[in-house]
């Protein structure tokens, strides 16, 4: 079964959006086994878009389009494929009456006059091609569709990730599934705390070798994961290919392996891992300035484990919330081993927490020097009347290095509390 | 003049990396003024790309291939276009001497036996096509290539961004920009508070009457950016053309827009205009966990104007931090505009600053009522012996609802220091 993607939108093509979208579907085809040969971009253009469903359509049997569903005139995805398969554009009633809850909604509150800002575009998106499936979109106004012609299937679907992906997951994945024949299998080893490069190497021979199950390495800031994908008749002959292959790459990774779940991330571990042992958690956060704390406040439940944190991006506010000693600031200077453990054992007894944590470094661009280059960072994590302390060293910019401290932070508790 | 992108690479289509050379190539292109109308990715398979060639070079003015120029097997963008443009390859000696001197520098250092490790393969990327203008890579032992062929222009570029951005700023760069007449200048308005359909509403007529200048639109969380570009054959004539489009949608949006320089972003004009004003700030932090502060933090020299935060997650944090009365949590209940405002001013009586903001919603997906949904928002400010409450109702899931809440707090507080 060949897919074919279509990314439409003019943002794309000037380079103001980086394409993710078309990777995430890549990935998503590759687990299931469709063939997937060409990806295209074009413009909110008429012409050129009609041009290339037709290309895709007849060298493909799945079209996959992202975008140019939204209710401007720019949004022309829907009105093309509808010309290409030659049908109507005819009103959905359930979709009428979901943009009608949604801005209702809206309007049930202060605004009461939030109804009328349903402007005439806003209708466009109740508009369905006739004999289409329509999917509903939880996270926003433009509904999927899947469109069948001459034994080919169009899929459309909203262009942002945060629609299109939940939409992906909840209704494609199950729809493509079941046109594939024989079975594809996969399991995510999610790695964190070695680079991308070393994790690779460490099993290089096992990709090298592979042919059923395949071995698919992604980077993600901090972390690495494998996809190991087996097809065969019926599934459980699946999992029996895979058992082995993920097996030694838990000999090879071992505790450096903090997931075999694809919906789960670290902090969904850390959250999970807190909440069996019962442990509460707070945070002193300096350079990464809440983002620690706001990933994991990211966990739906995370008030059983966290009930506050403070950011202490000052001197001043590191003595007054944390009990940090101006001696301590003075001698070793506010990034420091020194400093990030009373910051965490600060926290700790100001929260009564069972784990404090302690997070200080130079982010950048300035405020490095010789001795203390941007990058540096210390995390402490107090529990259990011991205090740890790591020193990193990372490389990136400013949001870069914030981004990689919380993973590293998340990682440092997570091997703690094992 | 029309370019096109193709990038190669097996590892594109799998999902294994993400295009970012797409993006990269697709804003040099708007920059220079060429007209990008489509970018097209296919693997390492000699029909295909050979087929993407010949379509692209019946298009397309130039066309810009990226990747495939490596020295294995798989590697056949060079190859491809000898043929399309049927032309042999010849031994390129100073490539030779330059992959010689590559692999001699490495093997200078520690690696002494290196240069036996000059495989068969290595020599391939000594190959150029007849007659074509050789790119040197100073990253990398792929050099670029510049092929003409019946007025079409064929630019061949490593795949490694460390190699091809360099690679593209050195060399290309200035050969494009010789083969342009004329001048592209553009400008960006952005936009926060009102909505993307909303927005285009508002300039709908002018959207629809432009030529030169173009507007067009981009939706970004919780803001629109339109971008106004005019070609001309000076940059004063460019100037000329976009300063009346400019006014006109100053005229139209108004306060609404809160910036036109492309690197700003919306946190960066608060932290700015705090400190034009030498206002400080601090945030006690419900549903957002610290993902305000941080966003706030995420501007370098934010330290001048934010010294701390509180994240008070649980109702002990709000009253033990923040003051924030029993009777108030226990009338109102923790999401309440009673509620938001003893945190503003509860946090900001605790840092002692001039602004304080309280942050207190549903997030979801859990804790959501009739009388209180999900994505129910509270944010007050205190400044200057006022506090000004806002209520929102957002949609999405918790990642969205939180993200969008950070944008409203910033556009807040950006009008209240208007």
């Amino acid at each position: 079964m060949i897919v074919e993607l279509i990314s439409v939108g003019t943002e794309i093509i000037l380079g103001n959006i980086v394409n993710t979208n078309a990777n995430y579907l890549s990935i998503q085809c590759a687990t299931l086994g469709f063939s997937l040969y060409h990806q295209v971009s074009v413009g909110d253009n008429f012409a050129r878009l009609k041009d290339a469903i037709q290309v895709a359509m007849n060298r493909s049997d799945i079209v996959i389009l992202t975008g140019g569903l939204g209710p401007t005139q720019d949004d022309i995805t829907k009105e093309c494929v509808a010309e290409v398969v030659k049908k109507p554009l005819v009103m959905d009633e359930r979709s009428r009456e979901r943009i009608l809850q949604y801005f209702d909604r809206k309007g049930s509150g202060k605004y009461a006059n939030a109804l009328s800002k349903i402007s005439e575009n806003n209708w466009k998106q109740a508009l369905k091609i006739q004999d289409c499936t329509v999917l509903d979109n939880n996270n926003g106004t433009a509904p999927g569709y899947i469109v069948k012609e001459n034994h080919k299937t169009l899929i459309l679907l909203p262009g942002p990730p945060s629609e299109l992906i939940p939409m992906f997951h909840e209704k494609v994945l199950p729809y493509l599934s079941q046109l594939q024949d024989g079975i594809f299998v996969s399991k995510m080893v999610k790695i964190c705390g070695i680079g991308e490069s070393q994790a690779e190497t460490m099993i290089l021979d096992l990709i090298e070798a592979q042919q059923n199950p395949t071995i698919a390495p992604y980077a993600k800031a901090g972390e690495v994961h494998f996809r190991v994908t087996a097809s065969a008749r019926t599934k459980t002959e699946a999992e029996e290919l895979l058992a082995p292959v993920v097996k030694e790459l838990d000999r090879r990774f071992q505790e450096n392996i903090y997931s075999y779940d694809e919906q789960e991330n670290l902090e969904d571990v850390v959250v999970s891992r807190l909440r069996q042992k019962h442990l509460s958690i707070a945070a002193a956060e300096s350079c990464t300035g809440g983002l620690f704390t706001g990933k994991l406040v990211n966990v739906s439940g995370a008030s059983e484990v966290l009930g506050e944190s403070i950011i202490t991006y000052s001197n001043e506010a590191k003595m007054k919330y944390l009990g940090v000693k101006q001696e301590t600031l003075n001698q070793y200077g506010a990034v420091s081993e020194e400093t990030a453990r009373e910051m965490a054992l600060g926290i700790q007894k100001a929260a009564n927490s069972n784990l404090g944590i302690g997070i200080t470094g130079i982010a950048g661009p300035e405020g490095g020097s010789a001795e203390k280059p941007v990058g540096l960072i210390y995390i402490a994590c107090a529990y259990d009347r011991k205090v740890t302390v790591n020193e990193y060293r990372l490389r990136g910019n400013r949001e870069k290095v914030r981004e990689q401290t919380v993973v590293k932070a998340l990682d440092m508790i997570r091997r703690i509390i094992l």
